[in-house]
This record gives structure tokens, sequence and C-alpha cells, in this order.
């Protein structure tokens, strides 16, 4: 029951831009992200985010993090004092949620986790928001996306098996989870809670490198804020972020390529298919 | 009475930039923007400002705020201690005061629009210095730049109303108050006023992101100095701003516009209209 | 004895950049420039520098300013605590000295000059550098560079006067003084202390706007480093500055450029001349 | 018993970045660089290295180098407090580590050499990293990549013996010291600990500028991290930072290349070799 999602899905189901949206159509956006010794991983999720058809960004982070944030991407703004104030903050307002790249998974990141999973908005997990956790029903969809390594961590199961039995290993945890998993790495899956898993048909080892994870993250949080099926913005901000590595390699060495590079394809890769 | 403003209309009103001009020719251009939460508002209306046909461009904001917009746009330069010093400085070096983008609508902004309306320069005001106030009768334009939701605070007007009589209800305002609005949104409407009222014929859903509505209050704050016409100043920016998203979704996804990106269109966008 | 400098001339006089050069080569500039609310002018003048030429460059400066040129320019080193320990420095290591871009004609600035004047390095002086002083007379060449407002204030010579009179007030200017002035405007002129005037036959209005300035305070810099001739650096520098104006003018407004990005075009029309 | 290392030679010896690798499979590369007054060179060398295969990297650095280097490269993390917990890291996380660029040859600096040459990592010395001494045997490789000026200082040979004896004068210091040489300027010598000399076939004078040996360090360490074999990727990484500014000069003059923008160019240059 696996399929692939290929150009023609992704044509099928890309979302429309409407002429008489404003900001608010589409949504404000919710990233918590970077710290101290890895501010960058805010930079990326943010920038990839607000090239993904979101309204507005508001980047949930420490002080430290701010300056690096808005030096590339002007049009954010922020949550004042962030993890200071968490434990008041309301997140209604929010389209969608995302948590973890540039965190350690330390107790301000479990904290903003255990926020975001109390709300009906969907969530989107992510390196240090990443852990072994039992997940309650929502409303709103949760959105896991890690590297093997990291899969294996939260799911307790073994090296091998994972490497055998990828897609079955995977559906069942979704499953029993009730969560979605994008299991990252040549051929991304991602399985559904219902038990649909899909192959994604697009990327190469340009995305090898440092960064390209906090970048597929912002696109996911952004592609749910522009599309009406979060299922197709998940499946769609996958095949987008391997179709722009494969864009990079025509003309480029696969070696070279800075995770923030990929949004630079983007516009054009999106608009081929449009 | 309503007019459209469009391509025949830009092109007859285009300035010249004079062959033996110097940059006091086209004046010093005062934006008063951006705060410690929301500090790239004042950069986007800056760099904005700046490729507008300003002479120079002064930044008059919070001191966490200046390092962002130098590290966008050396060109600048910044009021010493501003909202320190707010109560005892001058505007009459100034051809063209701005206020908001990037603002809360709190005391600092309120002293900050009091002292510019007491000038006899243009002043547009925008987000956070867009409030309920009575105008007074000045000699130079008071230009407000709201979107509909700011429209219906300063009017207190009813969102049914406005979307049914969008034209009428803003004309009337704009000669009552004594006030040029540009009401933004899809077909954005100018009304000035002597009653007049212009409709915007460029544009697209590309705009629909967080920071477009500050890049256009530094378009239109940077035309009024190149401009000999300020209408027509007005009317040409919201032209332009349209007409680079326009150029965006020949090539590239609406969904994937960043703000500040309309800037770097603008220089060929122009051209072609000259 | 007023001649132009033309693409004849500067393909005449450019130098060869040697094959066996190392950085070392081209000598080591010091500028002298920015401050905590113009911090930009040294942005601006740093980067035209090392466009232009130079082995290496030192910047000298506040503090607070070395972050904004490190963000542009990763290239430039700093001079540790310059006004501090501007008594004690000496300067005999440097193949040029500039000082002035972003500075006010504060007791710093003045320092600083004095301290340069008596070297025998060539000295650029422009914007707070230039005050109305004697100047002794020194084996490197002293080049000033106002636009007419900067040098009515340093020549004391009258508006109406400068106006009708241009190429011989500052030919006497040039020879009485003993240093080289380039006044700069619309067809900018050039005097040399021995009454050579040369005027500059390239550059537009897009020119009239911040920092553009700076950018050529930046560029005479770095040309003086890689001409044999300071005289032919000093009049190429000017033309490449309005040449790369002219070449913005072909595809974009004149209204729209900014001074770092005269920069941007330097490396392809320069090698056009080669 | 002197080669040149040309095209043909990279061609043969280019590593495939093989399709189901994840950015562990190329390893993370440690770069100790920058310091207060020379931040810059940290930059340089942390974009060269993300550009050139590695897998990740972290930036050992002063605290006040970090938002330099994240500003211009958000995939870059730190290692927290790296002078101060210096003695205390460990290094076998690494796949390469490099020291030097930015950096004076201070206490901090010798600790770091001292502690990276106690590991089996290959190690990359560069500017301040390179002092008088000698090297133990290690299983990996000790490469230093000194100009002239610095070599005569590590050696203790003299300037015309260098000039007129370079390769062998190379040879046997690498031989005699066990380390690998690479002697920088026109046609950069690489001499390895087993007598074999390189000559490399690229490069031109718009590399004779501040900054372009930083880069040179961080190509090196990253191509490490993707070669199989350590000696082709230094001469790789040597030709291949030759052939940008050789690219550069088709369409740019040679006085105008910064250091950063060799970078630019590799993207493709390296494309075009695979
Ligand atoms: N060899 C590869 N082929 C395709 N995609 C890859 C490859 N290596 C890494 N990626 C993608 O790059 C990203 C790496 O994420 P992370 O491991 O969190 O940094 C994921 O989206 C992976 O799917
Ligand atoms: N769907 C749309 N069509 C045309 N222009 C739009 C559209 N959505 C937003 N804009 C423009 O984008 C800017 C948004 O401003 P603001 O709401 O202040 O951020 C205004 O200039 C609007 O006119
Ligand atoms: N109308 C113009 N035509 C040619 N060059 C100009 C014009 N306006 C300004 N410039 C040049 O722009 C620079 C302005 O310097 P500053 O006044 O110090 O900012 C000088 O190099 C002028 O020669
Ligand atoms: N004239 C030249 N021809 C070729 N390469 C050069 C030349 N000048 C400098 N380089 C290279 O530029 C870099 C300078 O390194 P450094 O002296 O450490 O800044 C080295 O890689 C040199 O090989
Ligand atoms: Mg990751
Ligand atoms: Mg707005
Ligand atoms: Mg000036
Ligand atoms: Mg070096």
């Amino acid at each position: 029951m696996m399929k692939k999602w290929n150009t023609k899905d992704v044509k099928r189901t890309l979302p429309e831009r409407l002429s008489d949206a404003h900001k608010g159509t589409y949504g404000t956006a919710l990233i918590a992200a970077g710290s101290r010794f890895m501010p960058g991983a805010a930079v990326l999720s943010a920038i990839a985010c607000m090239r993904s058809g979101v309204g507005k960004l508001e980047v949930g982070t420490e002080e430290a993090v701010i300056p690096y944030v808005i030096q590339h991407l002007p049009e954010t703004t922020f949550v004042p004092g962030f993890y200071e104030r968490l434990e008041n903050l309301s997140f209604d307002q929010y389209r969608v949620l995302a948590a973890g790249p540039g965190r350690e998974a330390d107790d301000e990141t479990e904290i903003t986790v255990e926020a975001f999973l109390k709300t009906d908005i969907p969530v989107v997990l992510d390196a240090g928001a990443l852990s072994k956790r039992s997940y309650q029903k929502r409303q709103g969809p949760t959105i896991l996306t890690p590297h093997p390594g990291e899969f294996l961590r939260i799911s307790g199961c073994e090296k091998e098996e994972l490497k055998h039995n990828r897609q079955s290993i995977l559906s069942n945890f979704a499953v029993q989870s009730g969560v979605t998993v994008v299991l990252k790495g040549k051929q991304t899956l991602t399985a559904f809670p219902d038990g649909e898993v899909y192959e994604n048909t697009t990327g190469n080892s340009a995305l090898s490198k440092g960064g390209t994870g906090d970048t597929l993250t912002g696109m996911i949080t952004g592609m749910i804020c522009c599309h009406e099926n979060w299922k197709h913005a998940i499946l769609n901000a996958v095949y987008f972020h391997g179709a722009c590595a494969d864009e990079w390699v025509k003309t480029k060495s696969a070696h070279t390529m800075l995770a923030h590079e990929i949004n630079d394809l983007l516009p054009e890769v999106w608009k081929n298919l449009e």
C-alpha cells in the first residue's frame, strides 16, 4: 500500500493563491527554533517557511537568535520573551506550530512541545523536539520529521530492522502513535496515521549536508498554511525540497549546495509545476 | 468619479532624474519605524524608500533596530537617540516624514505622529501610526495607508458596509478628514481630500504576505521626494508595488515572494515605463 | 588647460595585475571611516576599496562600526582600538591612507587627519575630514574629494563665484594649497597641484543619492594601490564610478540605484576597458 | 620528480557524491579560526569548507566571532566556549581539524594546534597556526599551507634560497618534518612527506588580495571530507581555488575579485569537471 508521490500528484494538488487573498487568508505560522550555539537552524526554517506560502511568520526563540533571523529575513516578527513567557502564551492565533530545529532536547524544548500538543492546531516536530513520548489524540495533525537516527531514538526500533523493513515499521509507528512521520533520507517516506505511506520521488545527495532538514521543516510549515489539505502540504513540501536539489545538480556540483540555497530555487521550481 | 490609474498614467507622470541633480535635489526623507520585536519593518520600508528616488534617508528608531537597517542598507544614516530626543527634534530639514511600520500604537508612536503633523511637510502614516484621530488642516498632505482592518479601526465603519461601499466610504472619509487614504488590498483605492478616487490596476496575491505593506510605505515616501506632484507620487508607488509583483509571477510562484524582493524588481520595472 | 579624461585615456593608463603578484605587491590601505550614527559610510568605502585593486584593507573605526563592515566584507581586518590608540599608531606599513566618510568634523577626525598628513604616504580626505586648513608640503599627494558644498566650506569661496568659475577657482586652490582636489558633481573636475585640471566624462544622476561619495573615496583609495601613477588612479576611479552608473541606467531607472551597487557593476565595467 | 596537477588529474580523482549518502557520510569538520579584529577569516574559511563537500561544519572561535559566521552561513554550528574549554574538549567526532585563519600565533592558537596534533585526524594549519615546531609522527596527515613569508618563518630558510630552489627546499622540509606543505603563490607547490611534489596549473593574480588564503584553507578542509584520498583532496582544492579565479577573469577584471566570491563560482566550475 505504498504509493509514490510524483510530479503528476503535485500538479493535481498544488493550491492556487487566491486573487483576493490578503496575508490573513494564509494564516500565521509559529516556529520555535534556534539556540545560542545553533542559531542558524532558526534562520533556515524561517526562510523556508516564508518562501512556502505562509501569510505571516512569528519566530519563538532565545533573544540571542533574533538578530540572525532578521538579518536574513526582515519579513519576520518575534514573540517577545518566548521562553520566559512560554507557560502563559496562547497559540490560538496560529495556523500551524513547529518546533525543534536548532534545539537540544532540553526542558524548554519539551515544555514548548507539550504546550503545542495541547492545541488543536497542526504541529510539526523536528530535531530537538523529537523524543520518545506517547501522543494524545488531537484534532490537528502531529507531524514528526526524523532522519533515520532520530527515528531509532523515538521508536526504540533497531537499526538493522529499520533498514530492511522501513515501510512497515514506519507505517505501524504512525498508526499506533496516531502521528504522521516523515522518515527523511534518500526516497523519503511519509506515513500517515491512517496507514497510508508515500515515497518521495525527488532529491539527491546534494541534500546530504547540515541544515537541509531545517529547511524541510520550514517548508512543511509554510505549505500547511497555503494548502487546504495538510497531507498534500507535507507531500508537496518533501517533493519540492528534493526537486530544488535536482535543479541544483543540473548545473552545479552536488558537493557544493548550501541548505539556504534550496529556497533560492523554490520560486521557479514551484512555478514550473503550476 | 473613480478613475483607474494605469500604465498610460504612469508613463505620463513619471519624473525625469535631472542630469545636474545632486542628492540635495531630491531631499532627505525621515522614516520612523521598527521596534524591538518588529525590527524588520524598518528595514523593509528603508530599502523601499532608497530604491524610490529619494536623495538621502534618515531612520528614526530604537537603538536596537539600527544594526538591522545598516546590514541591509549601508546607505542610510540615523537620528541619534530618536525617541529620547523626540520632543526636541525639528523636522524642517526633511522633504517627507513617514511613521508606523513595525510600531505598536504606543505613546512613542503617538508623540512621533503628533510632532510630524505639526509640520508643513508631507506625512505618511501606516500600521502603528494609524489611530482614530482628527486631522488638523496642514499645508503638506497627510497620507494614511491602511489595509481594510486598519481602516475599520480608524474610521469606525462596519466591515460589511465597507465591503459593499468601498469607494464612497473611502472618499467621504478622505474629504471629511482632509487626508489622503490608500486603502490597500486587491485593487487598492487611493482617495484624495478633494474627493477624487483612483483604483490601482496592478498587483496580485504574491503580495499577501507579511512585510509588503511596509515596503509600500517606503516606496510612497521615496516617490514623494522625486515627483513634483505628490499625488502622482502616491499613485505611481502603488502602481509599481503591484507591477513588481506582477513581474514576479511571470516566472515564479505567487506563494514564494518575500516583501524585500519587490525592491529587487523595481529598477527594471520602473525603467520599462520611462 | 582643462582636458577631458575619457575612455581612450583610461585604456591607456589602466594597470595590469602582474601574474606573479601577491597581496603584498598591491599594498595595504587604511581607511578611517564610520561612526555610530553613520556606520554605513565605512562599509561603502571599504567595499569600494577592496573592489579597486588593493592588496589588503584595514579599517580604523569605532568599535560599534566593525560588525557592519565584516557583515558586508569579511575580507577586511581592523586596527584594534583605533581612536584610543591613535596618537601612538604608526602608519608606515600602509600604501595609502583615507579618512572622513561617515565622520563628523570632530576632534577624533582632526587628530586622524593630522597624523595622516605627517606621513609621506598618499592621503585621501573626504566628508568629515574636509576642513579649512593649510597643507604642509608632503612627499605623497594629498587628495581632497569635496562636493560643491564642502568645497565652499574649505575654500571660503562664494557659491555664485564657484558656479561661474569652477575650473579656475579649483585650479588656483589646488596650486596654492599644494593639494589635489576632486570637485564632485556632474562632470567632476580634478585639479592637481601642478595646475592641470581634468573633466570627467562619465556619470549621471543615478549617483545623486546618499553614499555614492563614500564609494568614490574607497575607489580612489584602492586604485592608488594598483596604479603606478597616483594621478591616473584618481582619474580612473572617478571615471569608473561614473561608468558604473552609466551601465546601471542602460537597463534600470536612475531613481533606483543604491551606492553599494556601483561596486557590483565595477568588475565587468573595468574588464571591458582592459 | 615534480609533476603538474592538471585538469586530467582532477577529472580522474574527483569523488562522486553517493546517492544514498546522508550528512554523516561526509563527516563533520572543525575549523578553529577568527578573532576579534580578524573575524572575517573565520567566515571565509567556513563558507569555503561548506561549499567543498563536507557533511557538517562546526566552528571553534571566540564568542565575538560567532555572529559573523552565522550571518553569512546559517548552516554552521559552534563549539560552546571553545577557547575556555579547549583543554577538556575531545575531537574524535571530527573527520578533519583546521586551525589558524584570522588567528595570531598566540597561546590559544598554540594550545589548539597541540590538541589537534595529538589526534589521529587530518589537521590543516594555516596563518597564525604556522609556527616553527617539530612535528610528531601521527596517523592522519598534517597539512601546512604557508605563503612564502610564512614558509620562511617556519623553515628558517633564507628568502633568496627559497626563490631559486623552491621545489627541493619544500620537498626536503616535507620529508624531514613528515608533513605536507602547500607553498602558496603563483604555481602553488604541494609537497608530500613521501617526497612527491605537485605544481598547480590554475590561478592568477585576482587571488592576490586579502582573504584568499583563508578560503583555500576552508576548501582543503571540506575536500578532505568528500575525497577518499586526502592527497587528491588537497591537490583538487588548490586546483579549484585557482580555477575559480580563472573563471572570474574571463568576464571581470582581476583587480576586483573578493575572496568570498571564489565560492560563488565553485559550484559550476566543479560541475564542469565532473
Ligand atoms: N542522499 C540523499 N538523497 C535524497 N535526500 C537526501 C539525501 N541525504 C539527505 N537528504 C535529505 O536532506 C534532509 C536532511 O535532513 P537532516 O538529516 O535533518 O539534516 C532530509 O530532507 C533528507 O531527506
Ligand atoms: N491579493 C492581493 N492583490 C493585490 N495586492 C495585494 C493583495 N494582497 C495584499 N496586497 C497588497 O500588499 C500590501 C499589504 O499591506 P499590509 O496589509 O499592510 O501588509 C498592500 O499594498 C496590498 O495592496
Ligand atoms: N548628477 C550627477 N551626475 C554625475 N555624477 C553625480 C551626479 N550627482 C552626484 N554625482 C556623483 O555622486 C557622488 C556624490 O558624492 P557625495 O556628494 O559626497 O555623496 C560624486 O562622485 C558625484 O560626482
Ligand atoms: N599571482 C598569483 N597567482 C596565482 N595564485 C595566487 C597569486 N597570488 C596569490 N595567489 C593565491 O592566493 C592565496 C593567497 O593566500 P594568502 O597569502 O594566505 O592570503 C594562495 O592560495 C595563493 O596561491
Ligand atoms: Mg535535522
Ligand atoms: Mg501593514
Ligand atoms: Mg560625501
Ligand atoms: Mg594567509
